[in-house]
């Protein structure tokens, strides 16, 4: 069977996110108040063929400890969901 | 209020993801069968300060028209939560 994964990166919380820094700097300038606290992290979807959900899941959290994110600054959430 | 926004920005359809492509080519030399159609686009998460969900929505509208995405090839999926 076919899933949609999708596997949101983020920087975890206290490390310095100078693209978030920046954007948020930036909104003030350009006219829009009251932004605060951004973040940018990685949002990566990919189709995943498998026997069951279990094994996919098992496989995204695989394929994020081993190679998506950095565990010592990033954090990862995995949603998975199947496809006809 | 505040409000807990999440914009999900992604490459449009047909638009090259030199990046998916190197982590699809990757994923069958570390051992993962039957990864693909890998596309790698941003999530940029931030609070916001807004009176109503309905502004707030609006707001992190123009936020992604005006400079979180490049709507030539970019694509962005908006998501609101408010927050106690």
């Amino acid at each position: 069977m076919q899933y949609e994964a999708c596997v949101e990166v983020r920087l975890r919380e206290g490390i310095a996110d100078p693209q978030g820094s920046t954007i948020e700097n930036a909104t003030p300038k350009l006219g829009f108040q009251g932004v605060s606290n951004v973040r940018v992290g990685k949002s990566i979807r990919f189709t995943l063929e498998s026997d069951n959900e279990e094994t996919a899941n098992a496989i995204v959290q695989e394929l994020c400890d081993r190679f998506l994110t950095n565990p010592v600054i990033e954090d990862a959430s995995i949603t998975i969901q199947g496809v006809e």
